[in-house]
């Protein structure tokens, strides 16, 4: 941790700040430059007694050096995390493609769905049974009912199920019926719901907020990893700015950005970053070219008439040849 | 609802958008621009159909025409909605004052706090029992021991007591403490949790999310009113920006613009919106002087010792100095 | 477009608006919904008189329908612009990339790098003369000498030359030198400029704001083609958001959605949209991935050195791997 | 500046830093923290040097510390600058109040506003006669007739005059009939314009940019200052984010942050900053809440029939209302 003084802090003023510094049990370097003083913070975590130093007269700011992040940075495990979800290896050298409706809507929808990504080249199956919705006024997902369609869909198909909780309580029952917990964005902060996907010891696909920055999602992660889970999956799905002609905007520097900074597995979903089905395919494209190790996508037979997200759903045919142009571009970047 | 045409859409295609309105039980009205047709839906709440046209040939886009929030509106709930809160009226001509801690640290770290806020003409109490905090290597809160050293404080001083609930299974618990339950940024689409907030009839302070619109916020007001608790306070408390000069962005201009399209009272947190206690008695006036109800501001004794949000609080010296500049502004736009 | 009346107007302010919209030359038509009236507005080009309606009792809002832009829309010119430069086809089958420093630096960096990046498959270089910049104290560009070394970097490797030209008085001196104008994005609503770049008749690359909305681009491409030049190449170089990480955010979404909305061609800056030289590549093969036709690449032969945008330049190695990944992704998108 | 080292930085890594350093005539200092080394570089400006080391191994990141504006600091000027226009002094006691029409219009519009202002309270007047528009196809201001005009407007009124200049070339000839030059939001970073406005010494009145930072702000007065012209006024007219329920975000922090940042003035546009005339009176009264030293306001006699801007402009009684609470808030804080 750096303290910053100002131009004007006098002798006394910094002694006050190297003083406070060693009674919190740090060391502190002054460094004389040539514009001002700068106090250098030595110890084990200072950044956590930031806000005595913030009051102390001829303090200008406070910076801190370290990452507050510990458990999912590279620095400190350069080794890709790879884990096994069934037969496929997420993070390894094959993309994983993750494919199916937004929400359960009935029986005969889901399993036709799930079969129809299944043929398209998906491997793991998507479909929401609890759904957040900005208004109370429309269709909140088919609850318990819906989990028991997306069992019989595995059963079917022999793909691993993700799908979403939204509320601690409901931790061990979707843990019942789903191979991965998804925590969606607007619960990336829900640290409640962290804590408890976390203890679920499930692997967990954990979205990033739409106004959540890389380093807030790391952070959130480590929430679930300070449970010794380590099989979580980051997944960037658009933020929020200023542009208005798409949903979100999708950061896609966040796939080299996080590549970089965490072993953990980077997926993007191009259906909620874009929220338009003519622009899912040229992002889920520019996704896997930029290093992605996956996508979630939204697919509907019908999305016409879905129950949410129609507009950002692909239909089956329209999926399968984005499958086969992601694993074309896959192959070019030294995947698979 | 309005469905905007291709320029180029052939009379095959728009009859087909016609019929597929008309097969949902809305009246469609064919508007030729000079330069496109338009079609005008007519009906209850056509927008919920809005994705089924998405899809068809020739549509560009669908544009909404009506609000999707309707109890929290002011155009169908003209009067300000005034409630009780013990001897205070929340809505009313008086401004409310509400301050504390961040977060309950002890009980004497409370109680000292609270009859100094008191004494400075704060009239409710805030203390944080639960915290969402962003990293899980923080302070977390005191949980049930901080509620009932709340309960001890409105016991000492009278004030009613504000603090935040952050998990549905929590809501009883806190209801038996608080007189206010406040529903945090971070959770304001945390869903489940503004339904148990709506069900548990007391009155609720939802704060903004830093990256909801305001509309969004209007929506999940809406939760909590459709239970018929209409005692809900709206607050303000800065969103997310590229300005990184301020922890948050205060949006002034959501007082005006909340003021005019509901009739819910409406705060603003000076202390979050800004982070940083040399800018919190400015913007505290300037939120008066925009029209807001009254305010919500962090007070410790000791800032630099605080365990959370030591930075933007305020010392009591210094809150009563702000207390005395916004009640003359009050008086100035008409408020007391 | 559309006037959307208060949910109480009366019929005398109904009618107040019909005669306004009358008296204007423009024909109304009121539309009953179960809510509200909404009034709409036939003729050319209404929005004009939008702030005449505003002020009127009983107006809610009034809404666009038709887009501001013209001229640059596909709606009205659905082929795809294509227009030679030197031998290469702008907007054609064959992604352009354009390559060069930041800035000319000197007559042998120039010569260097040019013969380098055209080896490594560039064909089109790039190097500023004139340097927008944000500290008054930093290396401001060469002025005139740098033109004079482009041109001679033209002669030495054929490549056409693009440089940026920042203010109304300097394009007949740049037009000299250039083959294309380049407008950078502080420039991008510098109107002045725009129509001096627009009368030269020369190509010009545009650059988004980096807070500009994609409308916004398109219509400021419009004020270049209503001198009637039309080689107008639009570039997406990152936007402004919460994010830090980064220098900008890559919009890459405004690849499709302009490919989409018009017919000119789309070119990404992954060097200026990402900020840092170790995500230029993975940016890089996602625009192409996503559709773009081509890229503006800052390629260094000794980054450490270089007096601007050093950190975010590629040595001419990388540049050669770069090119050999995007131009094998342009093939599975059916590009060459 | 500080050179933050990866954790598994080696010996090696680091001496190659310090090497580098005392080559570019720095003095490093190696502090060794719990985790990783920094290296902080002492000597005068050594940020000009960063892109050097980011491309060395083992280097995290680069971190300055200095801020790199110098004129405009209040650091190195702790005094507020204060300056006599006519008879009123900016930057004083006395808040300065701005008003007239978005646009010279007609001789007849722009006197009868100017007396109609004057009366109201203001003290000096705006007008634009170069308009930059969005669109090519609006009106773009009168240009030399609308100057002489606004010239006609000061002898009748004794108000000194405001108004924008859009192009470096325009600067002499604006220069003879304005008191005070106007450089608008899109041209913040239109360089060589700034030069132009510092070479005039005539006041500036500085708006900032709607997607630029307070920093850059500073960095763009820089400019001026930088010419020995000390006269400039900084405004705040609003930002551009995600909320899209007003044209622009008021950045009402900027306020106290630029009071205590530099000692230059401190404006406020809350016709830009809100885009609605209904919430010009709220934002106006808290800019002056916060602390503003005055405001630039858009007043027409007949906002419905206004050629531009027309929607954000008050009507003068409302003006006048205007006048009367922003002063009574004024005298709340210290000001007249």
């Amino acid at each position: 941790m750096m303290i910053v003084m100002n131009v004007e802090a006098t002798p006394a003023q910094i002694q006050a700040v190297v003083d406070r510094i060693e009674g919190n049990g740090f060391k502190p370097i002054v460094l004389n430059g040539e514009e001002r003083k700068v106090i250098a913070v030595i110890g084990n975590d200072p950044y956590q007694t930031r806000d005595q130093y913030i009051f102390l007269e001829g303090v200008d700011r406070v910076m801190p050096i370290s990452r507050p992040y510990k458990t999912a940075s590279r620095e400190f495990l350069p080794e890709n995390t790879v884990f096994p979800l069934d037969g496929i290896k997420v993070g390894g050298d094959e993309i994983v493609i993750i494919a199916g409706p937004c929400a359960v809507e009935s029986r005969s929808q889901l399993l036709e769905t799930a079969l129809a990504v299944k043929e398209a080249g998906a491997q793991v199956l998507r479909g929401g049974a609890y759904k957040p919705r900005t208004s109370p006024y429309t269709f909140q997902g088919l609850g318990e009912e819906g989990l028991e369609i997306l069992a019989e869909a595995r059963e079917l198909t022999g793909m691993p199920v993700v799908t979403e909780v939204t509320t601690p309580e409901l931790v061990p029952l979707v843990s019942k019926f789903a191979d991965v917990l998804q925590i969606g964005a607007r619960n990336m902060q829900n640290f409640a719901l962290l804590h408890a996907a976390g203890e679920s010891m499930l692997p967990v696909l954990l979205k990033r907020g739409n106004s959540a920055t890389i380093e807030e999602l790391l952070m959130a992660a480590e929430y679930i990893l300070s449970h010794g889970n380590q099989r979580v999956m980051l997944c960037e799905r658009g933020i929020r700015t200023f542009e208005t002609s798409t949903r979100n905007t999708t950061d896609i520097n966040a796939i080299p950005v996080l590549k970089a900074q965490t072993h953990l597995p980077v997926m993007l979903d191009p259906s909620h970053s874009t929220g338009r089905w003519e622009y899912v395919i040229p992002i889920a494209r520019a996704a896997i070219a930029a290093g992605a190790d996956g996508l979630i996508v939204e697919v509907h037979q019908n999305p016409e008439a879905a129950l949410s997200d129609g507009a950002q759903s692909l239909k089956p045919e329209r999926f399968a040849l984005m499958v086969k142009q992601v694993r074309a571009i896959a192959r070019d970047v030294g995947r698979c």
